[in-house]
């Protein structure tokens, strides 16, 4: 314990130093979707594996067919192997004259209340993230001469633009790579007090579906009545999918979903999410989900279908008295331990063909099929890694899903057999890949102060 | 009887001069949507007037704001003032190379099995159909030196786009038009053998929504399972206007709708319109209208809807994981005698708001509300056409109803209290408004009849 607060209190002191070492890095334009940044990236990308070299990582910039990753190890200790990934690129700053300041241009500004933030492109998203474990990491270094665990370090620089070259290096490297877990630093906590560890990221099933009925678009006074039309066989199917509880129907859909464990789903409840809170930001009032469960768990742990595109027919300005040959829909569905896309999509392919009319015929073409990640509720990291955020926040880590998917996590269990602890500190009004985006000073400063625990923890 | 056996064979012995003006007429090319052609059709409206003065009328070509309008007067005889109605433009030709001869050089060619046809833009829409009411005139104007009945002939030049010009006219000049019924040529008998007097016409109310839930499109991920998806509400609201049966569910659709007179339906069973003949054209099978009405029934006496165009969220090439903020449909529904539009637009409102969520509200936007036209199935002239009819068919007319709208006549009823009998000689395989069109030879020869016997029937 000495040694930790011998480290915590390096890294009060030192804060200064840490935010003139990010600002540096938030200088860099590291726009990764756009060739003109090029240049930029590869300096981002070098100014990383620098800073790693002066702590003591044997860092290196790898190229891809894109922007280069940068692999930095540390082997000098004895403990589980770690794997820290971030990523150096950055959004677009469009539009640019909704900035209060240049993006580029870090710079601290206060909150009326007197939050301190740390403002620019990529504060939070990621370099700022990133660069909590890294200042975590050097001040181990200089206090006690080494990092308390192997560490290796991995930063990509197209996260921002889709991560392909990424998921190539992975499957290509997977022996170098397949350490003991995974620690990733890009996302939220639960709110500006309470840390949290993203434990489940929902799976992805993505379908299009195609109806056709007449060989032709029909004129619906000569054929109205008698012509089947597939706007109306479209809607029946759709309509259908889902029971007046919000409840999904497709046969089998539920099938090895696992209810949470009582004591998450007690602390997840006494989160108190709100459907005015979570909700009224976005000009809605009910859950529109599961009847019989939170809006959390709506949110996070149960799976979903939402209809993301739908059209057929005349769909311009004015009446077109048309009765369409076809019309089609995009569906996709947000999937959770247990479920097996595969299985699912032909479950829905087959609920979909149950309800057409002898004269209507259905094409389908898949997209996404990535199934859900889910920590284990019972892994001895989880406990060691929520006990240090409860350390420092001196509140209890929520354990929380994520509704989105995160492919590099997958791709990290699916190729290094790594389970991925993610923790992060971005909040909720951080306006990510938005004009200001922001940092709160005190998620950068308890953030490096997390991780300083974490480590500690990690290694005793 | 003397006379009309006269008529009758005049017109047999004058038939290749009527085929020469009618080729006259056709060469004309008064395309009435391009104003490149606006002197072609000033021609033809020259033409087919200086004709109706050639037989007797008092003939003037009425300047409008667009392509302008041919009255002919022919106040000679006693009995019911009749008002002939057919148009002299014609539709564009493109594409062009599609055309076997060119549009405008009429000819007479001969059909696999030996069916004589005349090929020409126009040949059927609507000049030959003029035609063969304007030579039945000629016929009794030969031979007898005046024609049977009062006769007002308006033939417009702009049916082909919209006939705006013809609104405005009778509205105008209601008073002076304003005689005893109405005779139209601009449609199609039941079969080659079979002639037919369309009696209803189905009315057209069209109505547009849009839903909107989150005031944004948000993200799948984060806020699918709890937000409000408008794509999912608008599917449940239009999958509920069809019960299983095909009858539509909205409360109050079916008040004010009579069942035909048991006689017309017997009528209308005998022609055995099957699905394998009217709906195999098109690729279909299955009638998808009320299950315990006849196909023909289904396509013109009973009332229906149908969305006509949907769209909602991305419907672009590939996956986008978002829950739009809005999604909006058109749907139109065709009405029959006994409905009111406008009641049934109400009904239409309220069936969508009661089943809308909270979170979603609806915009309404209203296109046509045009009731049905529906004569009376008891109307002596109508007694009278039908048996002129089938005496020179020598098979019993039929009285069916089109599906579709025929704006014109709903103007003759509204502004001229009018009933318009609708008799044409056209065919359904007549190719009008496309490349080759063309009405058949016995059309021609057999319509100028059937209108002298029906001018004789009218004059009784």
């Amino acid at each position: 314990m000495a040694t930790l607060d011998a480290v915590l209190a390096h890294i009060d002191q030192d804060l200064d130093h840490s935010l003139d070492r990010l600002f540096a890095f938030l200088k860099i334009e590291s726009i990764s979707t756009d060739p003109k940044f090029k240049n930029d990236c590869r300096t981002a990308a070098q100014f990383i594996a620098d800073d790693l070299t002066s702590i003591g990582f044997a860092s290196e910039v790898r190229p891809t067919a894109g922007h280069p990753i940068v692999v930095g190890k540390s082997n000098a200790s004895a403990g589980p192997r770690v794997l820290f990934y971030g990523h150096y690129d950055v959004q677009p700053v469009d539009p640019l004259n909704l900035w209060d300041n240049p993006p580029f241009a870090p710079r601290i500004a206060e909150l009326p209340g007197g939050r301190k933030i740390i403002v620019a492109r990529g504060a939070c998203d990621d370099k700022g993230q990133v660069m909590t474990f890294v200042e975590a990491c050097r001040a181990y270094k200089t206090v006690t001469g080494k990092l308390p665990l192997p560490i290796t370090m991995l930063i990509e620089g197209e996260e921002e633009c889709g991560s392909k070259n990424m998921f190539e290096f992975l499957e290509k490297n997977a022996e170098e790579f397949s350490l003991d877990l995974a620690l990733v630093c890009d996302t939220t906590m639960w709110d500006a007090d309470t840390p949290a560890i993203t434990t489940s990221l929902r799976g992805l099933l993505y379908e299009e579906l195609t109806l056709q009925c007449a060989d032709r678009d029909l004129h619906s006074g000569l054929f109205g009545g008698a012509a089947q039309n597939p706007i109306r066989v479209l809607t029946k199917v759709l309509a259908a999918i889902h029971d007046d509880n919000g409840r999904i129907t497709i046969p089998g859909f539920y099938d090895g979903v696992a209810d949470l464990p009582a004591d998450v789903k007690a602390d997840l409840e006494a989160l108190h999410l709100t459907a005015e809170k979570f909700l009224g930001q976005v000009g809605l009032k009910i859950p529109a989900g599961e009847k019989d469960r939170m809006l959390i768990e709506q949110l996070t742990t149960r799976p979903t279908c939402d209809v993301n595109g739908i059209i057929g027919g005349y769909t311009g300005e004015g009446a077109k008295t048309v009765i369409a040959a076809q019309a089609s829909a995009k569906v996709s569905f947000r999937l959770v331990a247990g479920q097996d896309p595969e299985k699912i999509r032909k479950a829905f392919r087959a609920f979909v063909e149950a309800r057409l009319p002898e004269d209507c015929r259905v094409t389908f073409s898949g997209h996404s099929a990535n199934p859900a990640i889910q920590l284990p509720f019972d892994s001895p990291e989880l406990t060691k890694i929520r006990a240090a955020l409860s350390d420092e926040w001196q509140r209890k880590a929520v354990l929380f899903g994520s509704g989105a998917s995160i492919p590099i996590v997958g791709d990290f269990k699916k190729f290094l057999g790594l389970d991925a602890f993610l923790v992060g500190f971005g909040l909720d009004d951080d306006r990510i890949h938005s004009p200001n985006e922001k940092y709160d000073l005190k998620s950068f400063h308890k953030g490096i102060r997390s991780w300083a625990r974490i480590l500690d923890k990690l290694a005793a």
